[in-house]
């Protein structure tokens, strides 16, 4: 079996990440997995919702720390090592948000460290009841400085802080409140509700959801101003697609799109 | 009847959308007449707050599709006028918050696409309990674009992807718990509870909340250095003001100020 | 007895604003007292966090009105007095930030206008039930420009535009939910509570907690790409330490690190 495989169902992949004697961890194998395997979805008009998830105990407990320490040996002490591996991280996560589809965690156990970033990045996450939400690689002397970048974009600054700080969990319910998760479900309906999310989303137009997701990530680091010059553009580019005129044609004759998708 | 009524009362003045047939949608003549209208407040220092609801069922439905599938009858399909189109909205929107006003948005029924926009870009709003939220252009083909704008500055990241891509409503009180609204009431008090709200900021100093409300769009979009920069001087300003030094004066006297606003 | 006293339990560093007839007001005094010592602490690496409080019935009431209706005697009305009063209050809340151990505010009674900027601006805030908060300058034609610089960076924007334009205060569970402050307790274990919370941060590496909170303030500021460019360099000085390559080793086997901290 793969260290993370990829099951297509129609328009939505669903990618699960299996190294469960390693919770999942983010190791070189499976980093360079994720990588080439979201890359490949960059160009891939039949996916149009991406779902994540890992098989064991656990969705992810971030990076590899036995490669990490492994790399020590090097004559630099592992500088350029860690080095190369946090921008490959960041590579990962980057391509997260620049994906055409929208992806979807669907989280249960425990996300910690990088684990809890990778559900901070991705667009949307559902998680089951009793997940554990943690950035506490400051326990072990390493804070998460990378995880943060996500987190405290997720939820307000002084929770963030919190987190990181004291290296305690939160719980699914919590999570969800302070923003890091969409939907929290009993452990048993985490499939088929992060399924049934996934589904829906792709039964929308594409080409709208693609354009929308691109505007969304482009317009929240820009000034207000800016901002509508922005998407006011997008909004004239989206309006002139025929699929566009169809879809408001079919909802002012209160009839279906007829859509190829 | 206008479709844009003005009601003053004393300081406040209640702008009512009045389009019920076309649930109050962001049409040419509501955005020209809101454009109009919200322009002559701008020099207007007897009305010190405004509020805007709208008549029928409908707070806002957003954009006029018929009229914008009508301008694709043009011969480059509708994109000069799309872009004018958007142009004009975003200004609409920008005069809100540039106004020396609070505008406050007394929302009912449903407040959908570029309505939920305008719920979002209000200073403040307060909804009757079973009002529903959505930027749901992509049921039809045409993501929010230009709505998540003002929606991704008052919700949470995820929260406000969901919203999107899903094209789910949400009702009120989660509306409130995300921060898209201020207050949740009995849909019969909505009237009288958004009046209450008006006429509490309406008995401030109008000088001091004019002087605040330009600065807290200002600073809010500053790194914290140049934002204590700016709200010093900002300070300072107010405090060199007469009618600053006689509201200090009475609060040290435990009196009341003698103001005439 | 000091206007601001130290007392110092281990790592753990407290510090008690007295001047409870003032309620705590930043005065002359107060900002000069918070500033010399917050300047003391930061090559000071046995205190690995600072908590903050207040004696008597408030926790902080903001800045000193009379002092600064006195400062209106100048020559020119104050101006140049107010600019530095607002400078140096900047400079110490600049200063909690810029601090290498966590701040923690321990927050009762009423904390308003400039006293609220203070637990906004501390790292983390425990609040006692029945604590009330609010930026109500407002209500004496003072808007509170520099206080909405941290609290606009803490909750949502139409919640805080609330607060500054109504004056109204919120309830300490409210401010929790909102996200100004972490914890809400009985008032009989704010104490305790408080110091708990410090002493478990304290409890940890302390050059992690220190390159961790110089991290969250540089890279929030940033955009994305850049967060992780700079953290990603963090990670790997972090890495490079042989503390967190101890951390990590007990970690992997099990044990408790051998930190000298």
């Amino acid at each position: 079996m793969a260290i993370l495989e990829v099951t297509q169902r129609g328009a939505v992949a669903q990618l699960t990440m299996n190294a469960p004697e390693r919770l999942n961890a983010l190791s070189d194998e499976m980093l360079d997995a994720l990588q080439t395997t979201l890359d490949g979805f960059a160009n891939d008009p039949q996916t149009r919702v991406i779902t994540l998830r890992g098989t064991g105990k656990a969705f992810c407990a971030g990076h590899d720390l036995r490669q990490m320490t492994a790399m020590r040996q090097a004559a630099d002490g592992g500088a350029a090592a860690f080095k190369d591996l946090f921008d490959r991280c960041a590579k990962v996560m980057s391509r997260i948000q620049s994906l055409p589809q929208p992806v979807i965690a669907q989280v249960h156990g425990i996300a910690t460290a990088a684990g809890c970033q990778l559900v901070a990045t991705c667009d949307m996450a559902v998680a089951a009841e009793g997940t554990r939400f943690g950035v506490n690689g400051v326990n072990i002397g390493l804070f998460c400085s990378t995880p943060m970048v996500a987190l405290s974009r997720n939820i307000p600054r002084k929770q963030a802080f919190e987190m990181l700080t004291t290296g305690d969990f939160i719980q699914a319910d919590r999570a969800q409140s302070l923003g890091l998760v969409n939907r929290v479900v009993p452990s048993g309906n985490l499939e088929k509700e992060t399924a049934a999310l996934a589904e829906q989303v792709a039964s929308k137009l594409g080409a709208a959801v693609k354009i929308g997701k691109e505007a969304f990530y482009n317009q929240i680091a820009m000034n207000t101003a800016d901002a509508y010059a922005y998407t006011g553009d997008v909004m004239v580019q989206n309006m002139l697609r025929e699929d566009t005129a169809e879809g408001i044609d079919a909802f002012l004759a209160k009839r279906p799109p007829n859509w190829d998708q």
